[in-house]
């Protein structure tokens, strides 16, 4: 039971898609993860998928809707079964929250490696 | 669906410990909240509580053990039945996290008042 610096935990990773876990609320695990480039189009059957831009921006493009830029302080959250791809042109870094165990590509992939934990 | 600008939602109220709920995550609400002050010592009985300072710098007393600053940037999960006390000697803004109907106060109040929504 300590405060999580989030700039300090980013600084120990320089990899994309690839979020680390710094703290558990309920039976969510508290991610930070860096961005850059495209994510695959995929959904997440059953949890919503929370993301909150710490640096950077970001583009939420949603399956048949028009994309939403997401910048440094905003939060956006996909709704469950929603058809989603999260991309960024320069590195953004996001905080994200989903459920232990649920995998970053949703239904693509039903046994994920559990993630590192900083 | 769309990007959510906690400034903007802060700037929308000035009262102190009155979380407004700004977005929903699967059964939780999503919450900006201004301290100042000091909360009564309280616990969540079947509930972590997540805090992420966005600006300026609280304290989290902890019942029997030392107190934790906590700056902006930086994130603190309250396990559940944990004892806390939030403070903040000068006003702090805050995003919180919470299970949708769990009274701010914890155990101390079952049957709260919906916190509006923003």
């Amino acid at each position: 039971m300590k405060p999580v610096n989030l700039s300090e935990k980013l600084a120990m990773f320089s990899t994309h898609w690839d979020p680390h876990v710094v703290a558990d609320y309920n039976q969510n695990e508290i991610m930070v993860v860096k961005f850059k480039g495209e994510f695959p189009f995929h959904l997440h059957e059953e949890t919503d998928d929370f993301f909150y831009v710490l640096e950077g921006e970001m583009i939420m493009d949603i399956e048949g809707q028009p994309s939403h830029p997401i910048k440094a302080g905003e939060l956006f959250v996909v709704p469950k079964g929603v058809v989603h791809r999260p991309r960024a042109e320069n590195e953004v870094k996001v905080l994200l929250i989903e459920p232990k165990g649920e995998p970053n590509s949703g239904s693509a992939d039903r046994e994920p490696a559990p993630k590192p934990r900083i």
